[in-house]
């Protein structure tokens, strides 16, 4: 029987600033991205949150970003591939600080924004950001787009990796995203997008904006978790996915 | 035969900004209390003050300081116990990232500056934190000043503790030191300091400036890392507790 | 016939975290306090607040705060006298840019959170903060808190000062506000709220927790800008106020 | 007679780090180029770099930069020209308070490090610093890159320009400077760099590494401010300059 995770961005607020349902969103995934402090999250937010996912039975890892709380990670920084390590063993071991406290353990490391797109396309940021985690702690699973170099960094190291895909977004006949500029490069039909995502991890294969199937592997799946349509759509993305005999789970089980 | 641990704060440079003489102190301490981000310190900054302080076989600590680089963390801030918690797990956590990438365990936590300061005298904030250090890992030992509500707080928790004490400060008939704004708070003449700490470590006794002497615990001594005169200081210090039969080693040997 | 200025903090909101509601709440205000990137907002909503007060014909003023995002400013931090003069002269200076680039003045200063709270009993910060507002530009009017040591130093250097007072707290025989830590601190009923700032505009009077009138400068009110009560007690303050035959208007005006 | 401007990077210090010779260059520069607290500087050593400045009558500009003091504001983010907008006119701002409490008006404003070298390339976010400059104040004088993007911006949107040109660095046939990753970049012998400087003000041009001259604007020299020869590299040009007759004073002088 198929199987795939699915996982959100939580623990995103930051002092009095509040963003996202992480209560609510907790309901339908398996694994949760905690925000590490760079881009979003303090101190406060982690420990909350990392006691929220583990009474919710949610798996957690650390979600490290670029140094940009005002631009919430999503500007490219040129950091160098050793700023790239440095920032992210920091952020995991922010995060397994509150794991420890709470004597559990991190599942995964996911990187954020701009640190995650530039890792998917820059191999030596790739081998810094895989080396840094496999450094930290060999267990941890390594979350990146689906065929990126970034899973080919984590692979090449050792650790387990997870091919992420995207409910929301088109794909490219070369198996990359459409990118977001582009006038397609957004899935707005539900039905849609949940299908694609069904197919993707029963057959192995996407339709691409050229019309033609490629193969992706899909093993985990990003939702979001702000915006008024969030729980809606992780409802049915669920829902469906259990449907059709798809077991949802987290990716270390 | 007596002992005791000589630390000094180090990794206190931050992007282009140097501090601290690092290399050249590791040769006389036997304890690195490593700043951790908040109020010094960068990621880069902590990887390679942890290589330095391995290569030199001397045994790391965390030295979590309050959210304020502009102020290098001297500043009080009414933080709550619960975001004192919160600060500490993060920046063990965030250190113990760099331990583990080089496969080495932390010794102590140390807080820095104002931290330290208010942790020394309010009950509730040094439970907080001894709470914290204790449930990242309850192997660690906590460092405080010497009869300080820390203290008390770490050995209430169950945690090892180091009381320390200072060469270059005066003492108070109450244990206390002689606060800063004092003329007299400070010792300028580093005989008198040296011989303050070797009475402290094998009498246990301090001469106080109310002519008295009262007694106080010596596990640890702060030696000063920046400065024309730390070096100096810092390597008198060192051989004359040696050359007092006092044995000079890292508080967890 | 009387007259009242009602003001607002707006501009709180960072990168993409938005708090208050600025659009709405600038409607019934006729003084708007801007916060200058320390204690909350960025350049981006500065820009963007200053040209939606000025479309409103709201006047404007610089909010500045000590600089601690994390805690929103309401953080006591122990600054000197000069670093207060120190940042709010850089904060005053930075809305400034954004006042100048769209051609028109600034109105006011008003110290935001911990700031305003010390400086109001502390002499020697509102000695420093009144001097940083005078130099900068002494049109500039200071609020403070109704008969504070901010107002003092305000007169005494020479500015024009607003006394503050605030429709949802009691006060106390001397005159001070009642500690939030107290219980009843806090008005909740917003009749008696807006009773209260119209007496207080009339008679210059109002009635303390210990049964007895005291008198009361009433320059400028304080109204919220977050929360689901916010718009609706603007609404009916102001239109109460009017209906009183008090001409509501912004102090420079 | 040819004139030529001197100007350096000052005021780059940050709470209790120190940088820079800010004291002893200023006795050779005619132009400081003050940070404003986003890549390095903070409000304490804004307010005493001004006032040295004006001390010994040296102009004064602001160094807006990228908000990464890790970074020194030396890596590129890919903000927005609306972002640019926005830092500069905040940063203007700032340094303008610290103008206006001492009575006296910028001169210039020289944006730093990577905000700088991607402005001399890319119309859009030079557009949008020269508006910022323009709108704060039509008076500023704009330095860039000589004929970069960013000089073009500002002589389109009104505004004086100084066309900058370094001592240290080697030129490309096209005008632009060899890039930082190649060999020959960089001048190290100090009687070359000076004599460069003197041909590029004299005689408008510059031998490239291609082996042929192309033209060059010289209004201004970038002086470095750190580092042990900087002081001595900083008379050596200047004491070069006035003996090759060549004017040095500021450039609204």
């Amino acid at each position: 029987m198929s199987q795939i995770d699915l996982n959100c961005d939580l623990g995103e607020s930051f002092g009095v600033y509040k963003i996202g349902m992480d209560d609510e969103i907790l309901s339908f995934v398996t694994s949760a991205n905690i925000a590490c402090g760079f881009h979003a999250g303090d101190p406060s937010v982690m420990r909350k949150t990392v006691r929220l996912a583990l009474t919710k039975g949610v798996k957690i890892g650390a979600h490290p970003g670029l140094p940009d709380l005002m631009g919430f990670g999503r500007r490219n920084i040129s950091i160098s591939p050793q700023e790239a390590y440095d920032i992210v063993v920091y952020q995991i071991g922010a995060l397994s600080g509150f794991m420890k406290a709470e004597g559990e353990r991190m599942q995964h490391v996911k990187p954020h924004g701009a640190l995650y797109n530039m890792a998917a396309k820059n191999r030596e940021l790739s081998v810094a950001i895989a080396e840094a985690v496999y450094k930290v702690d060999p267990q941890l699973i390594l979350f990146g787009l689906a065929g990126s170099e970034l899973i080919r960094a984590g692979e090449k190291i050792g650790l387990q990796t997870a091919h992420e895909v995207f409910a929301d977004r088109t794909y490219q006949q070369d198996g990359s995203l459409t990118p977001r500029n582009q006038a397609d490069a957004l899935i707005y039909n539900n039905d849609q997008a949940v299908s694609q995502v069904v197919r993707m991890v029963k057959e192995g294969k996407v339709l691409t904006q050229q019309g033609v199937d490629v193969s992706v592997k899909a093993h985990t799946v990003c939702i979001h978790g702000d915006g008024p349509e969030a729980l809606t759509f992780a409802r049915q993305i669920r829902e469906t996915l259990e449907a059709s005999k798809i077991n949802v789970k987290a990716i270390s089980e």
